[in-house]
């Protein structure tokens, strides 16, 4: 049980159902005198929403956020931000055939294995809804950084075969698929519109650069860096794998290859590497260099095509889903993984500032 | 600071330096009335221990443990269970000429730029050597699965381009490899061979699978059972990647193709999928089928051939390590990855029985 | 940072400021399927609420309580309870001429001090009405006891010089001042009026005990029963002192008065004490004895009357408090006291349940 | 289960067994390049060790300090700290007669509910021995507090009837009492002599004065500073109460009394309170005043008197203590609650600073 709070010092608790009467999140550990508006959360949330486009999912959720607590003439005062999302355009009466069925690749069956109950409207608790709170988290976390000139660029890598062969970040945002390459978003795209159209779907990847992020941050043996980063990054809905730097690939490496050589840079004398199969974290601790990550994204269990599986009863029942649904839920991740690499980052600065001196 | 402690109810902190006093665990939250011996410990740290072939390192470590608490006449008290092992047959010398120059592959480096300071003898805390305190707690955690039922099984799935094309749990202590196919065990030697002549290193791929662990573990919605897998995974030294059931492979996969179908058995009336895409779990708790993961092993950072680095005060060294290293340190993170899989499920596992009836 | 959480398994985060929005709490680990509604909720809170007598506070909280998540048609879902409040009756002008100045006894240096800023209106987060959140996660924390027959009492043992003689649970909701002995609740009432009357306000003991707790519950050697109850009642705003059993007055006691006498019941064979000098607790575990414990609760900081103090430039200020505030807090303390308690039992019967076999 | 660590960023886990092969402590989030020696833990651990006069426990623990890990040439590395004292001069053949036996004050009863086993040489787990590992790291707690120029004083404050009448720290370790008014010290000494001589023992208080704890730590509303400090000392054996400042007096005092007056002083510009009813604690946020606390210590539980309990059957037994013990633990005590007082800070130290910028 109580599996719902995440980080040590920047602690956040998400809470809600997707049909219930709201998502949202409380922060605790938000440092004092940070100014924030309800407008800048709504601008990450924004990003968030699903119906930004034909080929994702066309429910209109309105995702008002009110900031509950925790600021006062817009700076937060030291003390536990409740923001909470209304839920709204909620249409329950599309799931009440599958009230007794377990839908293949959703969590029906296991919850109900664990709980006796689940809400089964949208999927409840373990609906991508429940990620409203951690994007509302992490757009406090991202200011944070920001102020210690950390930033994070998430970006679809792959879908399907296609994958982005140039990295752009200034494209990222100009394109539905979220891709820095708007040459392979288009390719992207046409894949969703065929796949969308047998009414199945496709997974892909997420890959996430931290630029600017000091070295220290990382707490061995446990606690280390890529450690947190994985868990936080398997714990968003349909993550199916995590890779730090040369990731898989180092299982074909030789030594001689993958290990970076280390050099002072002339300009600033720091030290870095020359290339960077390590990612940017060597041994749990933040190099200094950009900490790059993939994630493996499966494809959207919610399909138009007929599928079986059982009910309640263990009864065998032939299903189709309505409703709607994104045929790759990759573009919809990418702020979702921008937000749980945030909680890490500003938790673990957080852990590393704790050592220095009081006065 | 403050991340040498795994786990919330089976809570396990390591403790020890690789050249120190010694190494060791202490482990809260063993229930009462367990049998448990030096016996059983030391035959799973043999299991870790080097030296037991050519193509793994030849230091001879003892790692003769000790029972120091928590423990009565052969059984758990219930109270924290502290083992220690020595440290003996420490070369510091080996390192001495290494004192200041910052090894690439390795966490000197940024350990330096943390702390400020380090052990530089082999590693200090960074060194595989921790491991000896997680393999040792994992061996009392494998014994109150097994209690239940559950076992683990893990293995050296590929090393560079040889992959196992079968899997025979019996095979995998029968070859140095600690790979479930003999047959590809044995290219797997030759391919090692090779790479050590040429005083380099080769990267590989552990799996593992959980069998016979019921329906209900893992808290989402952070601490989903696959979170706390990919955290407890990617703590292990060199492990560069995570991935559960179809992991990477997902992404490029259907959804028509990766939805698991669900069944009810006839024999014993169990729900269970034909498929096991999902990798035993699903929406972050298992579902009673397997749980399948792999994680992606770089090559040993340690190699006997010249290589550009710097030392603390930046300056450019030429270095060559010498020492005795793994060629493929797979066959020594399989153990390992055991421990740390069990440490996972029986945390889990309590926290799911917490909340039964107290009478 | 990050102060607002509380427990391991059964764990509740608080969130909210007196003059903001809405203050609650989200609780994570009630386990499914147990009823609950708003109007059980509400009950305990309106237990809560000031404005019930004329001797304590008129503000007229309304505390109208809204569950937002984790309960579906009337029963938990297992997953996060949010439970908020929205603050109305708020007279923030109340408080427009204490916006710079420290009042005596009150939090708002600590708070300037410490976040560089506070929210000066009704002591913000600081406020008595934090307890709100408290309150209401008891509610469902005590029903979940109550399952178990554990039943806590608490009351006001004393104010000033007058204490209860007699102790009949009954009688504790029949007056104004929660106290067991109706005779001594009527002298507390007049020493309320005389020390409302001038300005002034006066302190107090609380008391409680716990029917029925099983042995069992606490874990050595930090997480001990009376250490977390410890933890918990001093988390109270105003609570200056707490003691189990014999309390302070341990300090003048001789060992063969203090020992409990061990003996076996004939009715149902169970092990009982004598005499309960231990409070129902032995090294840190509950004994099966009735818990009892006490708390000092300091006078009420708001007085209506002149007070030096100084402003946040450090300028000396002569202030008189305005607003309507209790001359005696314990009878607002007693349900926050039983919530707290209820919070720490379910926390540690999870905790002693985790243990027990799965299957 | 899990409840032997303590603290968040500051983390103790203690482990061992009064008769065991040893007891220590892993202390995980001390601070990098600190100097610390065995002979300095060793000093503070002989001021713990019994047999210091004729009227404490004359049991010859040679108590000798061993540094097993995160120490490199006399340094702390940043990583934990393991610590250990071997167990010697044990006669556990002293016990063997109550081997089925509950001593009454004991946690014998108790462990036995809960585990089903214990050790009952010397009260195991829940011996006063456990306190070796507090004690140990205490010692480094104490050192990086002093750093910052906080310093501890614990003494005692009153056995039975007698209580210091004048506080000179000084005097403290000038008597065998820990009494801070050595005119008193002898009347202790009186009365435990008599005490002894009837095979009884005898209750006392304990006192504690923080100095030069800067405002700021603490963190509301439940790791409150007060809350966290009555949870450390009250996990303490023996310890039945924790006050804060006026404590219970505070139940019969006014607002008008009880209210401490601000003002700022000239020397430093510093705000401070003239009076300290507060305990140097506001909301709980220290003040920047002295902390004052005080906790009640019961009387020895072994005494060498005929005592009526019932052994594990639930048969009624007579039985009379052997073996070596304190007539009263308060000076013992001493050293143990200056250890949890220095832990508590270290770790609130941490947090506080936790929020200050990283670059």
């Amino acid at each position: 049980m109580a599996g719902n709070t995440f980080g040590i010092l920047f602690r956040v608790t998400t809470y809600g159902e997707s049909h219930g009467n709201g998502v949202g999140v409380v922060i605790d550990g938000v440092k004092p005198n940070i100014k924030i508006s309800e407008e800048e959360i709504q601008k990450e949330l924004n990003h968030r929403r699903p119906g930004q486009s034909k080929l994702v999912s066309s429910r209109q959720e309105s995702d008002k956020v009110e900031i509950v607590s925790g600021v006062f003439r817009g700076k937060t005062l030291g003390t536990p931000v409740c923001l909470m999302v209304r839920n709204a355009d909620t249409r329950p009466e599309d799931y009440d055939n599958l009230r007794n069925v377990f839908r293949p690749g959703h969590a029906d069956f296991t919850y109900y294995m664990k709980y006796g109950i689940y809400d089964y409207r949208g999927g409840g608790r373990a609906s991508g809804r429940e990620t409203v709170g951690r994007v509302a988290a992490g757009a406090i976390a991202k200011k944070i950084l920001l102020e210690n000139k950390i930033r994070i660029f998430a970006y679809t890598k792959s879908i399907g075969d296609i994958t982005a062969k140039s990295i752009d970040y200034r494209q990222i945002e100009k394109n539905p698929m979220r891709c820095p390459d708007n040459r392979a978003a288009r390719e992207m795209e046409k894949i969703l519109r065929r796949v969308k159209s047998g009414g199945d779907s496709i997974g892909g990847i997420v890959e996430a650069v931290v630029k600017n992020c000091p070295p220290g941050f990382g707490e061995p043996v446990f606690d280390k860096l890529e450690a947190d980063l994985a868990k936080a990054l398997m714990s968003i809905p349909a993550v199916h794998g995590f890779e730090i730097g040369s990731g898989f690939s180092a299982a074909k490496m030789l030594g001689s290859e993958h290990n970076d050589e280390l050099f002072r840079e002339k300009r600033n004398k720091k030290i870095h590497m020359k290339t960077n199969n390590a990612g940017g974290i060597l041994g749990g601790i933040s190099t200094g260099d950009d900490i790059v990550l993939r994630i493996a994204v499966k494809p959207t269990s919610s399909i138009h095509m007929r599928q079986i599986t059982v009910d309640r009863a263990g009864k065998k029942r032939e299903i189709v889903i309505d409703g709607r649904h994104d045929p790759c839920i990759c573009p919809r991740v990418v702020p979702v993984a921008e937000a749980m690499i945030a909680l890490v980052l500003v938790d673990h600065m957080m852990r590393f500032q704790s050592i220095k001196k009081v006065r």
